[in-house]
C-alpha cells in the first residue's frame, strides 16, 4: 500500500550492509535554527499544541528535508508525551524548559500511574506518523522515538529539568523499590508507545537517554541500561517484511558502549567525547555507529566545517555501519546554511 | 617556622605511601550546606568579599575541620580569581551564577590581557592562604588550587556559566590561535599565581578542569590537557623539604584518565561515572586517585551512605593511594549530618 522506499541507506548503514556513501541526519534537524520551523511554532501558539497537531507536526518534520539532502526524517515530538499521558500534566514555563504539574514522588505516586493507551491518549502521536510517512511518500526512512525510562524519571521526579538530579538520585538511594516500579511502568509504556509508532508507519526507532551519563557504571546498569534492554526485548523489530532497526543513545555514555551494545541493538548514538574509532574496537562491530560532530563545528566556516566532517568519517574508517549525525540536537543559534555544508561534505567525502 | 604537621595522610596517600587508614576531604567542604557558613556569607554582604577578607577567607575555610574529622583543609577562594584579577570584572548576579563584565571575544581582547602578578592584584589570595596555615597550626595540610586554563577560558570568553560553550568553542573551531595565546596567558597566570600559594603556605595543590568534559578527544589533548601540562611542568613540586603534590580533576574526563596521569601529576580526581577499579587499571597504578562517592548518596539514611562508602572502598581494593572524596562538590540541600556519616564511615570502614 506504502511507496516502496526511495532512499534505504539509513535502514541499510544500521544494519551494517555496504552502502554507497554514509548516510545523514541530523538530531533535532527539524527545529528552532530553522525560520520556517519558528514561523509554523508561532502560529501553532504553543510547543505541546505543534506537537498534537498531525498536520502541522508533518509540516516541520518534512522542513528540514526540504532544503537539505538529509536521508531520514525523524518524528517531530516530544521524549515528555508519554509522563504527559500518565497524567502528571506537562507544560512549558517560557525560558524555564517542561515542567511537570503532578510530579512523582512518593510510592503512592508511583503505584497510581496508569500505563497509557497509545491508540487513546496519545493517539496524536499515531496520527502525526501515519502523516509523516504518507507525506514522505518513500523518499526517506521515518524514525519513531522515545525518551528512556531513566530519562523520563529524571522529568517525572525532578519535576522538570535539574542541574544535579538530587530528588530522582534521593529516591534511587532512599527507595530504589519505588524507583524500579516507576521505571518498570515506564519501560512497559515505551514499548507500546514504540510498537504503536511501527504500528502506524515508523521505520526505524530511537531510543534517548539523555541523562544516563549522570549515574555511576553500577547504577546506570542497573536503572537505566536495564530497562533499555526491556525495551529492546519487548519492540516489534520487523514492519512490512522488512527490520526495524533500534538505535541506543546515552549522552555522555562513552563509557558504557560495550553493555550498551550487548542490549541487541542494531546501533548506538555517540556523542563526540568518543572517538569514532575507539567505539569501534569497544563495541566489536557488533552494532553499527551514529554520530558524532561536536554541534559547534558548525559555528565553523564552511572550510572548518568540511575539515572536521573529514575528521569524524575518517575515525570511523573504512567498512559499513556509520551513520552520521552531530553528537547532540543542532544548536538554536547555527545558521541553517552551515548544516547544509555540512550534509553536502557527508555526501561527498563519504562517497566510495 | 611552622608547626610541624600532625596528620599527612592526605600528603603521604597522593605519594602512594602506605597510610593506617584511607584519608578523606570533600570537594567544597566549606560552603553552604553548612549553616554557620552561610552565617559568615550574610555577614561578609557578597561572595567576593568573603573571598578577599583573609580571616573570613580562614574562618569558613576552618569551619568544616571543627565538624568532621577531615584530613585535609581546602583554602576557600573561587576559581575566577584570576580572569577577575586580569580586569574581566567578575561579579555574582543572584541566581544566575558568576559574569564577568568585560567577556573576552576577539583576539585584540585576548592580546591586551595581562598576566597578573599574584603578590600584587591577587595578594588577597596570598594573604587567606598564610592566614590559613597559621590558624591550622599543622592539624592537616592544606590544599590550594586553581582552575585549569580550559575551564577558566570558558567562562572567560562566555561571559559566565553556558549550557553549550557556543562562544568559546565558535572561538576553538573558527580561530584556534587566539584560544592558543588566551590558554597560554592563563597557564601563565596559573603557574604564578599557584607557586606563589605555596610560597604562602599551601601544601598541596589542585587544579579544577570542570569543563574538559565537553570537549572531543582530540579537543581535549590540544585546549585542556596540553596547558594542564604545562602548569604540572612551571609548578614549584617541593616546600619545606616536603614534596607538594598535585591533582588533576576533569570532570567528565573517565576516558582520558590515562592521559592525565601521563603529565607527572601526582594524582587524579575521578568522579562516580568511573568505576576506581577501571580507573587503576587505566593509570596503571601511576598516581594516587581521588574520589568518587556521588554527592547525592548523602541524600540516603546513615545506613544507605556507609553501604555506598564500602563500596567506594572496595572498588579501590587494596594498596596505597586512595583518597576518599565525593565524585563532584557537595550539594548545597544536603544534612551536614550526613556528611559526617560519610567521614566517620570511611575512617571506621578503611582502618587497616
Amino acid at each position: 500500500m506504502s511507496q516502496p522506499l526511495q532512499n534505504d541507506l539509513y535502514l541499510r548503514a544500521l544494519n551494517r550492509e555496504e552502502t554507497s556513501r554514509t548516510p545523514v541526519w541530523v538530531m533535532r534537524q527539524a527545529g528552532r535554527y530553522l525560520p520556517e520551523y519558528l514561523k509554523v511554532r508561532k502560529q501553532a501558539g504553543d510547543f505541546m499544541t505543534l506537537c498534537s497537531t498531525p498536520d502541522l507536526a508533518c509540516e516541520v518534520t518534512l522542513q528540514p528535508l526540504d532544503r537539505f539532502n538529509l536521508d531520514a526524517a525523524i518524528l517531530f515530538s516530544d521524549i515528555l508525551t508519554i509522563p504527559d499521558a500518565m497524567g502528571l500534566g506537562l507544560h512549558f514555563e517560557t525560558g524555564e524548559g517542561p515542567k511537570f504539574s503532578n510530579p512523582v514522588r512518593t510510592r503512592a505516586d508511583v503505584e497510581k500511574l496508569p500505563i497509557p493507551d497509545p491508540m487513546d491518549s496519545l493517539r496524536y502521536v499515531m496520527d502525526a506518523v501515519s502523516t509523516i510517512r504518507r507525506e514522505l511518500n518513500g523518499r526517506v526512512p521515518l524514525i519513531g522515538f522515545s525518551g528512556s525510562p531513566w530519562t523520563l524519571a529524571t522529568y517525572m521526579i525532578e519535576g522538570g529539568g535539574s542541574k544535579d538530579f538530587s530528588k530522582v538520585k534521593g529516591m534511587l538511594f532512599s527507595d530504589p523499590e519505588s524507583l524500579h516500579m516507576l521505571l518498570d511502568k515506564t519501560a512497559q509504556s515505551v514499548i507500546s508507545y514504540l510498537n504503536a509508532q511501527v504500528e502506524s508507519g515508523a521505520q526505524s526507532l530511537m531510543i534517548f537517554d539523555t541523562w544516563g551519563g549522570v549515574l555511576s557504571p553500577e547504577n546506570y546498569r542497573e536503572f537505566s541500561l536495564r530497562y533499555m534492554q526491556q525495551i529492546v526485548d519487548g519492540l516489534k523489530r520487523e514492519s512490512d517484511g522488512r527490520k526495524v532497526p533500534v538505535v541506543l543513545f546515552t549522552k555522555n555514555g562513552g563509557q558504557w558502549l560495550d553493555i550498551m551494545a550487548d542490549t541487541g541493538c542494531d546501533g548506538l548514538g555517540v556523542d563526540w567525547t568518543t572517538n569514532l574509532a575507539d567505539a569501534r574496537i569497544k563495541t566489536g562491530d557488533r552494532v553499527a555507529l551514529q554520530g558524532n560532530l561536536d554541534p559547534s563545528v558548525l559555528y565553523g566556516s564552511p572550510e572548518v566545517i568540511k575539515h572536521h566532517v573529514q575528521k569524524v568519517l575518517d575515525s570511523y574508517g573504512p567498512g559499513p555501519g556509520h551513520v552520521f549525525n552531530l553528537g547532540h540536537g543542532i544548536h538554536q543559534f547555527v545558521n541553517p546554511e552551515h548544516l547544509g555544508v555540512m550534509v553536502e561534505a557527508v555526501r561527498e567525502l563519504s562517497t566510495r
